[in-house]
């Protein structure tokens, strides 16, 4: 890894006769893939009775792709426990937020915090480290497969017991959960944790610290399994280890890759949803910063199951999101899958043969792709992303605090990729950026829906200001405490203070006709909210009209050391009034990275030894253009390029190079 | 109690710091709060572990309350049994119609029909009685809270067990129970009580007898339970005992509050629903009869939690509120909260002051609340509510019938308050009329969606007929025999002969193009309906236009000795043919106790030894008039009014008194 | 049977006094009622105690009907178990795919499979068949009652006992099963048929090939209870033995049928829906050919229960439905039911008389069906339907597949429903075909919607191709082995080499953009689709337009022996396309048995030796016309009609008869 361009794909050789393998190894070569991952499903191939295993075939097929100058990443297959593991121990299996026990026959059906589960897996992902850690052609590992994607937190006695393990180390005495938690509410007092039940059903709803802290407990838990299994890969392994995650799942991702060597991630965003695409990218640059992201699983035209499917791509939009994501560093896009699954549940979807061995519908675009990787490679090796002077911060904790408080069905991913457009399409540069993450090179720090801001946090994020940097801080933030709480000394606790601005009520603003009005635009306001009052020489940058508080601030602003706070009390539901907030607060932080590319077409700015490097893509298939700052040189053609505008065709990409 | 309109709200001491209480008390009193209810979810502060039960804190708080001029109603914390309790006895929780059995964490979890709960409970609510009862500020008690508002008909084994005890209570012998549900359909036929289930889950419906008998059963053991409980406070205080309850929940109200001192409810209709505000008012009036009620609990703002919120009032609704309610025969109005929840699942609910001690957005709407009652106090106390004329009959058995056989969809709650929204947009003065009451001083009865109509009720609304009263029975009532069969002798049995109206036909009239015409409106005809001959003298006063029944009659009327019973067989869908029907009995009938105040506001008659008073209240925000039959005077300001059109403004109000 | 035409009814004496059941005979023989179907829920009535049978009453009411002249159709009670068999006995039960095991109470709550339940089954039955069977009147028998139309498959132990030994005859060793099933996915891989699960509750959906074996499981099992049944009643009885299905129901009817004398169906399709009820009638005829079915149950006015009514018939409709019926090939139009209910859960129910004895809403609707089955019922038994030369293809088997794999919540019945829809609109007579039918005597066959083509089905269709007929296969046909698996060879498999077009692609083409054009309509294209290379002297008929495949060929045909194969890849979504492709290749095939009936009216012709007979029903209540090739006479009047256009008034009908 760390040399090219990967263009992959997943692969389920164990599926198929060797003739199809052969078939397979041929047409990936035409079609440009250098990198499979095999092995994440395969447990029962690799070991069909308990403690028979054999991994002979795994390893003779890596040597027939390396054979063939394919790459291999190799996956532990503990998604999938076989049946010798799951028939008669029902107290092995996943249980639902009904209390229903999973049965065998789909995926993630066993609970990964089981004693023999672990155990097992520990054996499995042992054998399969001693056996294929040493090909030289594996450059990578992937644990298992999507954590907690089908499921969330498991409510079988094992995690129950763990679960008052956990409670009593964060804890120490349950008097002190009673108080953290508020216990005495509804007379919900525990006298000892083994008495704290599982957020199970009842008849109305659970406290929100019992409810969030048991989704951190299956946070912890899930990382817990990833590191011991990657721990005995790396007994017999040097390769490096990622999983392929999401922010769809129910796992903390920031905490998920902290001990993994890279990250990777899943996507099958439709066409239409390109700004979550992005998201995906700019978020997951970041979680192991200066290493290179992989995209592990995308569809080359659409996702599907038994039940459902996706609109399947227009010609055109593959090559656009794989040359996106190269650009904003992801250094391999993978399909799931090559060949279409014949059996199963997942027949209807996307891949880049099917399964009589013929292109798909997606096999052109994938051509489109393989050329592209190999037009922009030596571009993309000879720099890296440029780091974005915004950054907008992402937390799966608050995707926990906002499971548990969705005031009106809110989803925190559509949240967040809502406020991520608005940023996109100023045409700012950005990093989304994991909530533990430096703040060190950034000018503008977004923090909206992080229902609680911990001290950590808060520290680094006054730091920032001290430093020069603008914070703004909102909607839905900092009103929680650590522990799902609300602050008892302010609504915000400790931010007021250094906001310079008391908030004076927080209620649903949703239907009060409430109007914000800043920088020159005035649209509805939304969601919960809270409006402030300035004070301590803090300003009102928004005001509300109408409603129930006209005259209040739900915007406000601070100098603090070299920089600013500015408190966003509500969601303004226009196009305009955050976009021109977003770009009032790059001009004053000083934001320079960033162009004047029209939306729907992206910019990724990157940088290297010998210059900079510009790659333009259309997003939205209406084609777009950007200025550019001065005359390069096209790095696909070697052709030269004059300063000002350039145009993009549809779904087109240009990369140009600006000298030194 | 009875000689103050009280303003208050609950609270929760046993959940904060003593430095708060002293402020909350603080900050009440300039809120014009001059009663608070507590204890209702404290059982685990009382009796932290079984049987050591502290009660000094409650007195010392009450104690406090009452130094600061506050009295108290006091609660027993049965909803929410500690656990101790719950804890390793599943066979206490409640179990729900999906056989699911509830955990520790919410409230209502146990079964309260469960022997050892029942035993607790008097245990604890002895002690409280005991301890608190002596203290001269607790001016009332409240039992538990808002029975059955979570949960619904338990399914647990003890309820199986006394569902056998009452059905052979209530039918001597399995025969007699076959015969009553008709048992031989579909070989349910039972050879002992003990084989008769409950209604859980079943490939198709139940029978409607066992559907409906079941729900009577629930809410005889409910009422039982709250008066076992009031047994045990009155041993100890002779201050009176109520709960509060709505008619959302899963409970019969009129045999709730049989046994009870006083009626109060809980109401958390959004602003643009004022017209279900006021017929829980114009209801709960009339469950002690000559007895003020209480609104226990509503917002200040808007009603929340985790998972949901509602628009929040408009400036100046909630005093329109709280005056229409003291006016309506309300002797108390009071806030749920006092102060934020900063746990639980609640906190967003809104509240007095804010979890940091500062008001809330409604805050000022509470001291505008507290002004307005200082202000209106003497005329309510020197007066009483008038009873009404005009009568709409109200069953939460009915609510039953109609749970088990809701035809489309159908929701009691809704159809009671659309149909009472037509009598009260006519300025008619109007009693929302328990099922048991005495029909004494009505001349108008209206009694829609009584499915079936009990032989005493028949009785009693015969002889108010014979006397001279105008009773219009439907749409929906009548057809459903006591066990929730069908009549086998006429659709509507006995009534029929009374009513002097063969019903023809009955069949769901919705999309079959049949128009209703009469008093000169026509509008089409919607709900499961009947459509009648006239005979016997009777006449069709409105005819049926196209659809399967043209010609039929689907309103008759017959002059029953001095009155006459009209039959509405279906539900007008418009705006204008139910109102002008209810005009024009009202009129025949002699109605005089009505205004002819605009739609959106009201006029509250009240009556005393020194004359009338008339509360003009603007509900809708809209502003409103209403016509003076005589001069009067302004009750707050001492001003003279004159006769003629009154104005009142956007959420106002208006006191008017007409001296003798 | 075989000599009249039957109008019937439902009744339930079991259920009323004797009295009333005097009256019920009196008012049956009023309403030209001449035979009634009793005894399929009355198993308690009949062996209240478990041992204890008694059918004397059954057979008092039997001549008692046959002294009014009426017949009897006997049910057996199986149903509803009574409670001495159900209480105590959960193992007995039905469960649910939820795992709830179902109580006593409603109907259908027994697992049929259930060995006790056999036995007990089995003793009912014979002692009905040996004291029923010898009474004359008794013409025919109905086993059980809509089988499996409130369950699905049963979960419980037996079954799942059973399913293993199913799996084993089918499978032969679990290495097959894994094999066909492609269980290497997901590590499903069983080590013995006893650890093959049932398809409960998991993460994510099962393997197809286990959901829709275990519908296939459960069709077969019913069915084999079905003939258990049966078996015990020819011991005692002569009269053919039929079961009350519908395509709504969990069964396969072509298996359900086969060993049973002949087919009957339930309808409660709306008035607005009359192609479904159309679609019912085409394809019962085919059921048992050559032997006329039987419209068991239809409401005289509306479907309805205590939760849910239907619109009710507008006044004429019932008539058109009857005469349509017996045109058709039914020889019995029958109610359900005569007295309405008193008790139950189907009180709302449409029925003949209500419980008070007198004429319902729909009563004079039944007596125009009673005039109209006397005046066409020597016209009808003087012919029998035509054959007609317009096939379409019915299965169950791929109701099951769709149920697995529905793609996009696509439902079956409105699929095939929409299918039929467009050619009966062309005025072409047509059958809807069992899979397994003979296609003797058609011209074309059209093909959808069948997920697997057999290999036994794709012989006999090419045989009826070789011998010059027109085969239109799709769409949404042929993709999917027998084990609901994926070809490996071809996207269609075999059928593609005889088609002579290769599948270059299947995917989603909804929202695509994609036109199909041909015949000189162009319509969008939906649902999951295939699109076509001809080759091999195929031809491509339609052409995509835009989209992602423009170009290519969405239908091709090619000649085969006389005949011609046509392959529809994706289904036209708007009204012209596909009715023009119908009419297009009917005229090819040389179909003759057509009319150029207006829309919304059906002409269902018949022969005979003495010439034909054309039945021509409005059927959408706006009236029609039709030509006539020839003149003829009225077959009710008498009345001459000369040839050329012939109108029928709304709902109404003629019967003309045209002499050899």
């Amino acid at each position: 890894m760390g040399n090219k361009l990967y263009h992959g794909a997943a692969w389920y050789p164990e599926l198929w006769e060797p003739a199809v393998l052969e078939q397979d190894i041929e047409q990936m070569k035409q079609a440009g893939i250098n990198v499979v991952r095999i092995g994440e499903f395969a447990w029962s191939a690799m070991e069909p009775t308990e403690g028979a295993i054999s991994l002979d075939f795994f390893v003779n097929v890596i040597q027939q792709l390396s054979a063939s100058g394919i790459e291999t990443v190799m996956c532990t297959p503990t998604p999938t426990p076989p049946i010798w593991f799951t028939h008669g121990h029902p107290e092995r299996m996943y249980v639902n937020e009904q209390m229903q026990v999973m049965g065998h026959g789909s995926r993630q059906h066993a609970c990964t915090n089981n004693a023999v589960f672990r155990e097992k897996a520990a054996i499995i992902t042992e054998a399969i480290a001693k056996a294929i850690g040493p090909l030289a052609s594996v450059i990578g590992w992937q644990i298992d497969n999507e954590f907690k994607a089908h499921v969330a937190e498991c409510r079988c006695q094992t995690c129950l017991h763990l679960w008052h393990e956990w409670l009593a180390e964060r804890y120490g005495t349950v008097d002190k959960l009673n108080e953290a938690w508020g216990a005495d509410i509804w007379s919900e007092r525990y006298l000892s944790f083994d008495q704290v039940p599982q957020p199970n059903p009842a008849p109305f709803l659970h406290n929100s610290s019992l409810s969030t802290m048991y989704q951190l407990f299956s946070y912890e838990k899930i990382a817990e399994f990833c590191d011991e299994q990657a721990k005995i890969i790396r007994k017999y392994s040097d390769a490096p280890i990622t999983h392929n995650s999401s922010v769809a799942f129910h796992v903390d991702n920031e905490r998920l890759f902290r001990d993994l060597d890279f990250a990777s991630f899943d996507t099958y965003a439709t066409w239409d949803n390109y700004p979550n695409y992005l998201l995906n990218n700019d978020l997951w640059r970041n979680f192991k910063q200066g290493r290179d992201f992989w995209i592990m699983e995308t569809s080359p035209s659409h996702a599907a199951s038994l039940e459902s499917y996706a609109k399947p791509h227009p010609n055109g939009y593959l090559r656009a999101e794989a040359v996106a994501a190269y650009a904003l560093g992801a250094e391999a896009f993978c399909y799931w899958l090559w060949r279409q699954q014949r059996a199963g549940c997942e027949q209807p979807h996307g891949s880049v043969l099917s399964t009589w061995g013929k292109p798909t519908v997606g096999f052109a675009n994938v051509l489109e792709v393989a050329e592209a990787r190999a037009a922009i490679e030596p571009a993309m090796l000879s720099t890296r992303p440029r780091q974005a002077e915004v950054a907008m911060t992402y937390s799966d904790r608050a995707k926990a605090f906002l499971k548990t408080e969705p005031h009106q069905k809110l989803n925190h991913r559509a949240l967040v990729t809502d406020f991520y457009e608005r940023i996109l399409h100023t045409g700012l540069h950005r990093d989304v950026l994991p909530e533990g993450s430096s703040l060190d090179g950034y000018k503008l720090l977004l923090t909206p829906f992080l229902p609680h801001i911990s001290a950590e946090f808060l520290e680094r994020a006054i730091a920032f200001v001290e430093r020069g940097g603008v914070w703004v801080v909102g909607p839905l933030s900092g009103g929680r405490t650590e522990e799902h709480t609300l602050h008892t000394d302010a609504a915000l606790g400790r931010l007021e203070q250094l906001a310079g601005a008391e908030t004076v009520y927080t209620f649903p603003m949703d239907g009060t006709g409430s109007i914000g009005r800043a920088f020159g635009a005035a649209e509805p306001l939304s969601l919960w909210s809270a409006v402030f009052a300035p004070q301590d020489g803090a300003v009102a940058v928004g005001t509300v009209e109408g409603g129930l508080t006209p005259g209040l601030a739900f915007l406000t602003e601070k100098t603090h050391g070299q920089g600013k706070i500015v408190l966003l009390g509500a969601m303004p539901a226009g196009e305009q009034l955050l976009s021109a907030l977003i770009v009032h607060y790059a001009d004053e932080a000083g934001v320079t990275v960033r162009t004047d590319v029209t939306k729907g077409t992206i910019v990724a700015p990157r940088t290297g030894e010998d210059g900079d490097v510009w790659v333009v893509v259309n997003m939205d298939g209406a084609g777009g253009r950007v200025t550019l700052p001065a005359a390069g040189r096209d790095a696909v053609t070697g052709e030269a390029v004059a300063a000002g505008v350039l145009k993009v065709a549809r779904y087109a990409y240009k990369v140009i190079r600006f000298e030194k």
